[in-house]
Formats: structure tokens, C-alpha cells, sequence
């Protein structure tokens, strides 16, 4: 059996990735009382009087609402919320087995952005926070952002900010292994989309030297017709020099090329082309903008890709688990900027100098340490930054 | 510590009564190629191809949403989303615990009737069914009705009918242990809220002889003033006879009196006026409408409460797991009214006649074998009444 046969049967055998069990026992009449009629009015009562003992008395404090309308699942397009559910359930599943943090799905049967924000909002007392999941742009943005205005609990749309922190600690520690300094880097970003729009202000925001974006219009500039919003507004602070042309013009001379764009865009001429021992992270899936074999003979020095087959696999499961962990730990209002850095910071951390190689430059997605080392850092710096509400 | 202090100790210490938890293994690279990416786009395209697949390759199949809006919470009232989620958690350990049905609570924070249920509405897709609790009337009439309008899965607002379908379980034992036909009687059934109706629409349906309706107003007639719309329905199809009066006039002389009231309200010369050897259902909670005592010393028969601590304890965890596990086990478009009464009459046979008595018209609460002969009898009359759709 190949893996899709083997996957699918799996996915009948499993009957459902996740489960909801009881933590309570329910066997004695003793049980039934204390656990529902007549004792649990007391907590009922003390929530009432205290809402923040919602996450104490039930299960919210570790309770995260995992929400996709289903219309950019997997490289799948606009599948629809019910053919969404095996994605949702099996980040559910990594939620839990990576942080111990209960995660629950929820497919939205609407497109609309209002629609789904309003709804959201109005299951938000049930949750710890929510993790957006598979939406399409640009009504991702919209959604988050207001989200983000009118909920009191975390919203982090991990597509764009999961894959953001994960490629800013990957080039942390890309920049250890070549010797480079980050302030001084100059960098070519393939992808203009949620992921890469996301990826462009961490790194701008953790001070990595200089960032030119492309997109299917070629380098992003101010003034170019062809800009999304979104585009336009990186189109401001992004490429202070003013370069005009194509990716292959951008990278000439640079040290970092990042691709969240899609397959083969980059040839081994134009890996050729950029400074000594560039760094590449050809993060398109399931096939990289340039295969990792191609992008070495052209002379990269570090090359990272979204695969589990190739060494430097730059995958957003090393940061979810415990950038949620983190913020519920604290009761954080929202994820911040600062927060994000945090997490970079503490993934890039969890690879010692010792360990630490062309080919090793993230802890391996299955090292079930980094979610916690992530969560302290996520917790601190919510404590530091003022949104910890605990 | 009294049961109050000790159940919020309780609830504390579970930090949840429920848990989300994997049914996947997450252990190694294997394990995530098939559990997600890439192997889980196989069960998603499967899904887009044919929906009803979401309920084998997911846990939808087993899955049902316990909703409510905080309004009516227990005895407790309009206490909002999250104070209401501990009764919801309870819930949901109870539907696990008695049936092994998934179930996860959502508190919506609105209390208009269109927000309720389109949000419901715009997440059925993830769910296989949606039991409604602790609504207020007469909003939970429209939620309901709307909901199972509009929705494809089945929907249950389990304080009207789980309620119903316990009591009429109770009535057709009472009847066997005083010899009654259950034709012939004359039931007062007092309190015409949403489970006072329920119950009463589900007596007429089940053949259950004369009905006379209560309320603060009296015995509930056609042309009476202060009656709701939904009690002037059951005006023309109760009390064939025309009484007029309060609820000691309709007590004259009747074989049952089923009380969904409140405290107190009967008294034992209202049981003495009753035909001989009367049958008294007092469900208030937590203090019924009678003490089974002052009811037995006024000649009661059998005499049934809500309440644990008495013989008969009329609680509908008999119901509401294993109706929803029959309906689940054959994706039943809906609960009918045949569907409850299959319900009941599973509950009664539960109790053998060798077993049978003035104290034992139930079976035990706690009696976990019960779920699954109602959802045997649940499901045979879905399929048989064609609303089964495998």
C-alpha cells in the first residue's frame, strides 16, 4: 500500500482522530452528585460571580478551538467544512500529543468573513483561545485581525504566524552555522501570500538586515500596479533600495532565499548567483521551490525545506503546541509580536552549539521538549509585555 | 464539607470534567505522515467526494454538540455562556460515561433565537447530532423547531424531552405495578413549560387516556386568557372533559398526578382526593412537589421524584444517552416521536416483572446497560419509520 491507501484506511480504522473522554468519574450516585445535580451549581455559581473562573472550574484553561470555513485546506483549495475535518482533527491531535493542550475542531459552513468572525465571537467563553486554520487570503486577514479586536482570548492564524516564527528560528540558527550576523543579511523573500506576508514582518521585526519580497509580479516595490493591499503595505517597508525586476534579479548578490511560493522557481543559476554559501529555505509543499540536492551543488551553504525526508525540516509543528501552551499558561489576552520573537528565540535555542550543523539547524518536529521550552518563553514574554492576565 | 463545598473542591481539582484527547498514535515520522500531512489529504478528498463519508473518517459519526445559550441553567437561571459550562461539561462526562457518545459543550453568548440558530446551523457539519439544554422557554420551542428544520442531523432539546420520555418510561411502569390500563386513566400533569408539554404531547401520543394540563393559572382550557401559544395548543387537544379550576379540582378523582413544577405545591389532601391507589410523579428539583412520605401517608401508590435519594428517581440519564446513541448508530436525519416513544418503552422493559414494585418502576440511574437497549429500540424505529440513513 502506498501512504494515501495506507492513510485512508487508518482514517477508517481510527474512526475520528480525537475523542472527548470525562475526566470526572461517573459511577456512584456520590459521583453524579458532585460532578453534576445538585453540586455542580456551586461552580456554576462561583463562574457567575467571577467569570475568569471559567478557566479554572472547567476545562478553558487549556482548551483551544481549532476554526476553518475549509477553503485553502492542505494544497487541497476551497474543499468545504466537512472535507476540512481530518486536517482539523489531526492538528487537534498534535495539539494534544505535543502539548498536552486539549484542542477541539470546528468547520465553519460559511465563507463569509463576518459571518465567521460573529461566530467565532460567540462561542469564545467556551475556549482558552483559537487557532484560525486553512482560511484563504486575503480574508484571513480580515478575519484575524478583527478577531483579535473583539475576542478577549489568544487568535493566531497558525498558517501565517506558525510558519513565520518557525522559518525566523530556522535562519537564527542558519545564521550561527555561516557566520553571518542578522543585521546585516540581505534577504529574498518568494511568496507574498498569508505565510509570506506574516514571514516578512517577523523578520523585519526581529531585525534581519535587509528584505526584498517577490511575488508572481516579480520584486514587490511601492508604486507597482499589481500589489494586493497587503502587498502594497510591505511595499513600504520592505526593499530599501528600490529594486525592480524579477525573483532571479532579487536574488542576485543576496544571502537568503525563503520560498513559501510554489515548486521550482528557483534554478540552481540563480542559487548560483547570491553571495558565498547562501542560505535557502524552499519551503513550498510538497515539492520545494528548488530541491535541496540542486540548491547544495549551486553552492548553498544551508538549505532547509518543509519536508520530513530532508535534513532542516522547517515545519510549524515546533511552534503551535507551545506558543498556545505558553499563552494559556498565563492567560494571555492575545499573541503578540513580541511573543512570536519569543518562540523563535526558544526553538532556535533548543539546537546547542554542539549539535548545531549545515544540516541540523531546528530540533527535530518530534522532540517533544521544544513545546514546553517554547511555552516558557511564550509566558515570559507575556508576563514582560503586560498581556498575561495571570 | 457539605456536598456544595465539596463538589466546587471537586471542581477544581478536575480543571474540566472533560478531556479532548488522540485516537492517533503521534509518535514518530510515520505516524505524522499518515495521522496528517501528507497522508490525511486522502480522507479529505474521500469527504469532498461524497459528504456522508465525514461520519467514518471522522469522529462525526460519534460526536454531538451539547448547546445552550446560559439561560436557564438548572434552577439557577439566566446565569450566561460560561457559568453554564459546568452543567454543559457534566453533561457531556454523563452522554460518555452511559453510552460512550462523544459529546463537547459549546455556550453561545447570545440570546436571540436567529444568532442561536444559525451558529448551530453554521456548525452542523462537524457534529452528528446537537442535544439543546437549558434554554429558556418559550425560546427553546423556536430554536428547536427551526434547528430541526434546517438542520440534517437530529436535535434534542433534552430538558422537554428527555424529561418526557423518563416520565412516560415511569408511567407505563406504575401502571403495570397498580394494574391500571394505561387508556383509561386520568392523568393531571401540573406545570406547562417546555418539559410540562413535552410530556404532556408525548402521554397523548403514547395513548396514555385523559389529559388535564396545569399551570399557575389553573387547569389549562380552550378560551382561557392567560395561556401561551404553545398552551393554547395543547388546550384543543387536552382536557376533554372542559374543567375549569385549580389544580385541586383537577386532582379530584384522577389516577395520576405528574408534577414538572415547583416546590410544594400538592398537598396530601390533593393526593387523598385522587382515585384509589393514585400514581404521583412530584419532579420538581430539587424539593418536589410533595415529599414522597406526606404523598404515601394521602394513599399514594407509587410515588416518583427527580431525586436520588428516594425510591423511583425519574432522571433523564436514562434517556438522552442511548437516544442519541441510536440515532448516531443509524445517522437518523432526526428524534421523532416514535423515536421517544421506542425510547420509553426500551426503559420500562427494563425493569422485569420479577423486579417490579411500588419502589423500583425504573431501573437504577447508574444502570449502564440501559443506553443500550434504548439505542437498540431507538434505532430499529428509525429505521423503520425511514428516518435512518444507513
Amino acid at each position: 500500500m502506498d501512504i494515501k491507501e495506507q492513510a485512508l484506511q487508518k482514517h477508517y480504522d481510527w474512526k475520528g482522530k480525537i475523542e472527548v473522554v470525562s475526566r470526572a468519574p461517573i459511577e456512584s450516585r456520590e459521583d453524579l452528585a458532585l460532578a453534576y445535580t445538585p453540586g455542580v451549581a456551586q461552580p456554576c455559581l462561583e463562574i457567575e460571580r467571577d467569570e475568569s473562573l471559567s478557566y479554572t472550574l472547567t476545562r478553558r484553561g487549556n482548551l483551544v478551538a481549532v476554526i476553518t470555513d475549509g477553503t485553502a485546506v492542505l494544497g487541497l483549495g476551497d474543499i468545504g467544512p466537512a472535507a476540512a475535518m481530518p486536517v482539523m482533527e489531526g492538528k487537534c491531535a498534535l495539539f494534544k500529543a505535543f502539548a498536552d493542550v486539549d484542542a477541539f475542531p470546528l468547520c465553519i459552513d460559511s465563507k463569509d468573513p463576518d459571518t465567521i468572525v460573529n461566530t467565532v465571537k460567540l462561542l469564545s467563553k467556551s475556549f482558552g483561545g483559537v487557532n484560525l486554520e486553512d482560511i484563504s487570503a486575503p480574508r484571513c486577514f480580515e478575519i484575524e485581525r478583527r478577531l483579535k479586536e473583539e475576542c478577549e482570548i489568544p487568535v493566531f492564524h497558525d498558517d501565517q504566524h506558525g510558519t513565520a516564527v518557525v522559518a525566523c528560528a530556522a535562519l537564527l540558527n542558519a545564521c550561527r552555522v555561516t557566520g553571518r550576523g542578522m543585521g546585516s543579511l540581505r534577504i529574498v523573500l518568494n511568496g507574498a501570500g498569508a505565510a509570506g506576508i506574516s514571514v516578512g514582518r517577523l523578520l523585519l521585526r526581529m531585525g534581519f538586515g535587509e528584505l526584498v519580497m517577490c511575488d508572481v509580479g516579480g520584486i514587490i516595490h511601492e508604486g507597482a500596479d499589481w500589489l494586493t493591499p497587503p502587498q502594497a503595505e510591505m511595499a513600504r517597508i520592505t526593499n530599501p533600495r528600490g529594486l525592480r525586476g524579477s525573483l532571479a534579479d532579487a536574488l542576485k548578490g543576496a544571502d537568503v532565499m525563503i520560498g513559501v511560493s510554489r515548486p521550482n522557481l528557483v534554478t540552481g543559476e540563480m542559487v548560483a548567483s547570491m553571495a558565498k554559501d547562501p542560505i535557502v529555505f524552499a519551503m513550498a509543499n510538497p515539492t520545494p521551490e528548488i530541491m535541496p540536492d540542486a540548491a547544495k551543488a549551486a553552492g548553498a551553504a544551508v538549505v532547509g525545506t518543509g519536508r520530513s525526508d530532508f535534513p532542516n525540516q522547517i515545519n510549524n509543528v515546533l511552534v503551535f503546541p507551545g506558543i498556545f501552551k505558553g499563552a494559556l499558561a498565563v492567560r494571555a489576552r492575545e499573541i503578540t509580536e513580541e511573543m512570536k520573537v519569543a518562540a523563535a528565540k526558544a526553538i532556535a535555542s533548543m539546537v546547542p552549539d554542539g549539535e548545531l550543523s549545515a544540516d541540523r539547524i531546528l530540533p527535530d518536529a518530534l522532540d517533544k521538549r521544544v513545546a514546553d521550552r517554547v511555552a516558557e518563553a511564550v509566558a515570559d514574554e507575556a508576563r514582560a509585555s503586560g498581556v498575561a492576565r495571570i
